[in-house]
């Protein structure tokens, strides 16, 4: 695959964007969990985490991207796949989001502090939920790009597979996680209507990246698309996300105050 | 020996994993080990420690695969014994359980308060005989693989002698430490019960990973398996074993405020 230097530095530039975006992230989440109370610590150590875990991944990655490429002066352009490049490893966005994904929500759920029974059952379900759709989006991902869309390859068919768990999901945000807010104060609900519409928006970016190559024809268009799609919603869904959380959780240590 | 790509990323992607596990690991151990009564401080702090020195060891056998292997474009595949390769270092892996097996043991025992004359004994007995398990694997890992199971070459010998202070190990957990359990809550017995689980299910692993290269006849699947075997057993054995320690320490630090 041959990239212009425009493509391949929009590429590299995103996700230098999100090595700065995820360190500095952590660096703020450490300094914030001090400034919470202590019953909603754990939620923003979480979101600390979480960054940390995507610093070190996107550091990665920024390493293998460049070491997927060859320059050429003459023509001004990238080439991958000729000697004197390693493969381009797609899997560390998988790994990442194997820790990641199940510790985004169980910050979501720790920082709203329900009761014992409905935190366990909401946690237990939605870590699942989570592993399966990651587990079960891999081996699509890394299925040659042989099937348009709609042609149910190995492609479509893991991608159908990991879209059930990430619906669950969904599902158990949108309906299950509201009934539990009735006891919630206004400015807490407010907030967790931003979660999960940053759940849905970003969240659901990764089904169309995935998409993006049985759609677009040109491999060098959908692999651009592809990677600054990635890890745009990876700056929303965990450092954005995070700063939701960190602001659910003062609003709550408030009240602690307040009651005390 | 030749990977398919497939191979070699499933290898350095668990590889990977394992850095990033450890690496998140000590930062929620460090945050943890401040919200922890001071008698069980020490606890965390080893599981902390642990971690740390699984980080290190991770970076380094992450380093030592990528030299171990050449990739070649035309193929899509990796191999390793050619020039250009370094050999691929599994002694890492056996100077890493050194430090760490005696830490979790002594991270295990400690956090359970147990009578000072009791957590001396046990200590004593439990760190020798994990050094003894450790120091007896090594020269039959390092041996070459020219022995199928059961023909008692060096391999096999050096084998059954770690084994034995492995099954010390083992009885000293399940029943010794048993008697000392009666008087810890009902909560702490559980989750004692769940270390020991993950005592037995990963250390278990070790011995397979150990016998894979003299039952499986084709290199490469017995180089994946052992290493992404190893990779996932250091994840239970030292994070996850982790956590649950730190769970432990919390249970106690809420009784000793409550008796406060």
């Amino acid at each position: 695959m041959t990239l212009s230097l425009d493509q391949f530095n929009l590429v590299y530039n995103s996700l230098s964007l999100a090595v700065a975006a995820m360190g500095a992230a952590f660096v703020y989440f450490l300094l914030a969990r001090q400034s919470v109370h202590e019953k909603y610590r754990l939620a923003v150590t979480i979101s600390a985490l979480v960054v940390l875990v995507a610093f070190y991944h996107y550091m990665r990655i920024f390493d293998s991207w460049n070491h997927a490429f060859v320059y050429d002066p003459a023509t001004m352009s990238y080439t991958s796949g000729v000697p004197g490049t390693l493969p381009f490893n797609e899997g560390y966005r998988y790994v990442d989001w194997l820790i990641t994904v199940p510790l985004l929500l169980t910050e979501l759920v720790l920082v709203l502090k329900l009761s014992k029974d409905v935190t366990k059952s909401l946690l237990t379900r939605l870590i699942i939920a989570a592993i399966a759709m990651i587990v079960l989006g891999y081996p699509g991902e890394v299925s040659p790009v042989t099937e348009k869309l709609f042609e149910f390859g190995p492609r479509g068919i893991w991608g159908i597979l990991s879209t059930i768990p990430f619906l669950y999901i969904l599902y158990v945000l949108f309906t299950e996680l509201t009934k539990s807010l009735d006891r919630q104060p206004e400015a807490v609900k407010n907030r967790v209507f931003w979660l999960r519409i940053i759940v849905l928006a970003t969240w659901g970016f990764y089904p169309i990246a995935y998409i993006v190559p049985m759609v677009i024809s040109d491999p060098a268009t959908a692999e651009v698309i592809r990677q600054v799609g990635y890890s745009l919603a990876d700056i929303l869904a965990k450092p954005a996300f995070g700063i939701v959380v960190v602001g659910i959780a003062m609003i709550k240590s408030e009240e602690e105050k307040a009651a005390a």
